[in-house]
């Protein structure tokens, strides 16, 4: 016994214990602070310098103006003209989605940038009106004011939406809560794009028919019913228009998807849809002909809307939830965009600082007469290929807003609301990714399901419904995870002496009369009976597979990163039935965090020190060597 | 290189696909069916024989009745006696705290424990009705009806809540939702025991106190303003009394802990309550001093109530909201007590036959004039202390509570109500289990969070509340465990070679250029983006630590038993990220379900075979190997 005894303490550390704090302090750190955000300063030596580092660090404008050169600036201008001839029609259409008057897409358009400039982390975002974060606002505002009678309180609301928004994303970055957006699968954005974009074409409908009445509801059902029973209101000449630039839009983009180059033609088309649109509505006096334009707009930039917002108990309820759902979802949206282009070209970007920053261009934003702004997908990668360097792109846009709105706007009066339409409906064209389900489905189901849940729940339900559906459905993954987390039966490699699973490894042989089981992790109150269960249930299939009476079970905690005492608990009783089997249990390699809590619970000597091993292989070496003793000692009695 | 080829296709198997049946099959089979109802049937040759066994497989008394012995009767008999002689006054008191007629709950002790005797697995439980479901069934219906007022609709509304619970139960068992019950963790029950208890023991000061009018609520705050606002009701006779009784019982109750083999006067001494108050009551005329009894009780069994099921839209919910989270709160209680006798014992125990027999044991109980009953910790404990053997027990409850129906009901009705309340009191100090507090604080003070808030919860907010919020707190550890998987930096030890963390073993010592990082499970959408971060900020520690440029990240997938399309493209990213920086990515051993989906999202082929190793060591050397040679093609460009 003298040699297992030597293994026995073969170094696993049963004295490791560090404090409460250090462990709280790290556990915090770990969840809430995973990017560390004073890494970089805290290395510097000069504390005027680490002040500056600091400012750079919490206003982004500080770290890359200082060395803007006019080179940079040219790559800019080009981003910057390019994008803002897409967020003139888009911050009209959008404005419409959500009953707004479409100044007020307009204004969205230049204070926010600005804003987005000076705070922002991330090189090529762009920013503006997002169309799903659009018509789930105005949904769900329409519930508790009606834009068509009260369109001022109707407004207001919508400024205190924004304000809600900015104050929630400020504070989500402020806290560093980003682990909610993390909740945010890529699976549930897929499927929550695709389902908007379906509703929001079928929204599409009733400008491109040029009706006059439809669905007040946003799902499929709703607006097929709507478009029957309003059907006497379709107009032909409407439909061919609408068509048409359809056809337009839908040929530049495909242009752009064979020739990469000719990526401007795409993103000027809206832009030329809406001069053509109103020149020609104008030219035929369009509205004889059933064809609906825009209507009077003012010049003038923002007007000051700070006195506007409202916080009437009657409207809280429904001003709180458009707030926070569409600021966890436009921040879900910015955030994985900047993420997406940052990885490409190797810029920066911080999920954290992108927070602040979005929720104070729509803090500033509610004093001033816009509604909510986020990175789209389609104007940031327009921005990209626009081959913008900095956030000046962002800083031109809202510079040419400012013009636009104080000398061009009524211009924009004569635009056929049928052309808005189109311009959307080309837009959402491009969210369906059928090819992402796909992958989704090849590669894991339980993805697929939480795709098409929010794809259908959008659809057929509503929009945040879809959402909540999906995340919810990705969260009980998370929880069933935990439930029942895979373990599985090692064997012996043949040349190699590697201990591998062996359903992966059909050549890995097990060794008689022992049972090695690498334990899933964590090891939680969820699956303390199921992980009992499982080991009972490997020893019973292995005694009547092989007829080899198990006398060892081994479990290899390697990959067990947290334990619970309700688990703790389930191993003693697993191991005392064990016991009573006459089988024995030994435990490798448990890590920092599992082996403090098995010392502070007593586990470690109810078990018994010589229960644990820092290796496998010198726990199964033991185990053969106490097998043959036993079998050496019953025969010992036989004879 | 051609060494280090070799070493890359040692053994990793590439090629494992199962096919989605295979899959699908064995994921849904660990979740919910992890102890495999049919593992000692399917082994069994004969048809007829494998019938039999399935018959005893689903109603055990099958399997214990044929070998049942008179000896065994003998143990039974006394144990029955002893649960019997406590079933009478628990039956009373507890029927009070649901506001029911005392009779309820004699009758609730008469027709569960037969059914249960028939279908149940534990040998050692002993049914009856519990006093924290009691109060809560109570709390909750009579939002909806008075049982002053309505006193029938009451009754009614309680039978319908115990049919719901009983159907939910009897469900649960059959599509084997036991992981539902697996969510109560111990330090949930622990806490909410506790908190129970303490409202339980406020409560009854009304008893106690003889007082007439009480708090409606049962929270803390509330009861101790009831008594100040009433406090001109105290009658101190009844007081006395009270005292007298809580003595007497807690004193038994301190002898059986002295001395286990005197249980039997601990077990019998409610039942002394009750006679020697009913005697001492009848011979002072207690009811002239303020004193209140229990009144009229007629005789006669259980009437048939299957006609009362009210399904009436307007008591609908409530009756819900009672049957649900009262059949939950009762299954927890219930296996939870069978689990831990049948360790100690090692006798049966199937959480999902459990499900199935408190499931028909409260039908039937609702069609028979009974409330809600499961396996309460205090008389299961009696019982088995009091030397059961079989169900059988159950059955000699049954026929005493039979009999005591039938013939001596109205002896019970100049029962003190302050009796009662002193019982009640009793049972509840016991239930207040702070050793367990102070060890889940010792051991893990998320466990004593969770505890806390459904103590805290139940005293000062509601019992459901309570439970919600502690329950809610387990599912928010899981999903922060799944959001933030804890992975390490690993070191070579010196002697063994072995590789393992550099925190947990101070002398483990890590390989200059390379960062070997033992990744936690699973790879979620939940912690793509940390993961990578983690990453990312191991590399800058290492860098600014050693001053070592990191030039192989080595990723030891071991213990990841999990991975979704998102965190594919998490380590999709990480590796586009690393090879910009100029460092090798390679993954080491990944287990079945993993490497499915990686070959399936076409992962290793972006990535590249030869990235993947079977062994970690191979791994280092592999690294090492190229190390040296891109440091000597440095040196010759140097030169």
């Amino acid at each position: 016994m003298a040699k297992v005894q030597e293994i026995h303490h073969n170094g696993v550390n049963l004295s490791t214990q560090r404090t409460f704090g250090t462990k709280f302090t790290s556990g915090l750190k770990e969840t809430f602070f995973p990017d560390d955000p004073f890494r970089q300063i805290t290395e510097e030596e000069k504390s005027s310098r680490r002040c500056i580092k600091g400012v750079q660090y919490f206003v982004p404008i500080f770290e890359w103006l200082p060395n803007y050169t006019l080179r940079l600036f040219f790559s800019d201008l080009i981003a910057g003209l390019t994008i803002a001839s897409l967020a003139i029609p888009q911050g009209i259409s959008y404005a419409k989605l959500a009953n707004l008057p479409p100044l007020v897409g307009l204004y969205s358009s230049f204070v926010p940038p600005l804003v987005y400039a000076v705070f922002g982390s991330s090189r090529h975002m762009a920013v503006g009106t997002i169309a799903a974060a659009s018509l789930l606002i105005g949904n769900t505002i329409s519930t508790v004011a009606d834009h068509e009678t009260e369109p001022a309180l109707y407004l207001h609301l919508i400024f205190t939406t924004t304000f809600v928004t900015g104050v929630f994303q400020t504070c989500l970055g402020f806290f560093r809560l980003g682990i909610l957006v993390d909740f945010f699968s890529h699976s549930t954005i897929t499927g929550f794009m695709g389902g908007t974009a379906v509703i929001l074409i079928l929204q599409q409908l009733k400008g491109i028919f040029g009706m006059k009445h439809f669905a007040t509801k946003t799902n499929l059902v709703a607006v097929i019913e709507g478009i029957f029973t309003n059907r006497q209101e379709i107009r032909w000449e409407t439909a061919v228009l609408g068509i048409f630039f359809l056809i337009f839009l839908q040929f530049t983009r495909h242009l752009r998807v064979k020739k990469p180059k000719l990526f401007w033609v795409s993103a000027i088309a809206p832009m030329t849809t809406v001069v053509i649109g109103g020149i020609f509505t104008y030219l035929v006096k369009g509205q004889n002909h059933g064809i609906q334009i825009v209507g009077h707009l003012d010049k003038g930039l923002n007007p000051i809307s700070i006195q506007y917002l409202t916080f009437d108990r009657r409207y809280l309820p429904a001003v709180m939830r458009a707030g926070l759902i569409t600021g966890v979802l436009s921040l879900a949206e910015g955030i994985a965009i900047g993420r997406s282009f940052s990885v490409t070209d190797n810029t920066p970007h911080d999920g954290n600082k992108e927070m602040i920053a979005f929720g104070l261009m729509n803090l500033f934003g509610s004093f001033t007469s816009c509604y909510l702004t986020s990175g789209p997908f389609s104007k940031t990668a327009v921005n990209y290929n626009a081959g913008c360097k900095t956030a000046m792109a962002n800083v031109v846009q809202a510079i040419i807003m400012a013009l636009t709105l104080q000398f061009f706007a009524p211009l924009f009066s004569n635009t056929p609301l049928v052309a808005l339409s189109a311009i959307i409906v080309s837009a959402m064209l491009g969210l369906i990714n059928y090819t992402e389900v796909i992958y989704l489905f090849k590669v894991d189901k339980f993805d697929f399901v939480i795709c098409m849940s929010a794809f259908l729940g959008v659809t057929f339900i509503s929009m945040d419904m879809g959402l909540m559906i999906s995340v919810g459905l990705g969260l009980l993954r998370g929880l069933l995870y935990t439930a029942r987390p895979a373990a599985c039966r090692l064997g012996k490699l043949p040349d190699s002496g590697l201990y591998r699973d062996v359903e992966q490894y059909s050549n890995a042989s097990t060794v008689p009369g022992v049972l090695i089981i690498l334990v899933g992790s964590p090891v939680y109150f969820s699956n303390s009976t199921y992980l009992k269960e499982r080991i009972l249930r490997y020893i019973q299939s292995e005694q009547s597979s092989s007829r080899n009476t198990v006398e060892y079970v081994i479990l290899d905690l390697t990959g067990v990163t947290s334990i619970d005492t309700t688990a703790i608990e389930g191993l003693l009783e697993t191991s005392k039935i064990l016991e009573r089997k006459g089988i024995k249990m030994s435990l490798v390699n448990p890590r920092l965090e599992v082996m403090e809590k098995l010392l502070a619970s007593k586990f470690v000597e109810h078990i018994g020190k010589e229960a644990f091993y820092l290796n496998l292989d010198d726990a199964v070496i033991a185990s053969q060597y106490s097998l043959r003793t036993s079998k050496t000692n019953n025969n010992d009695d036989t004879v």
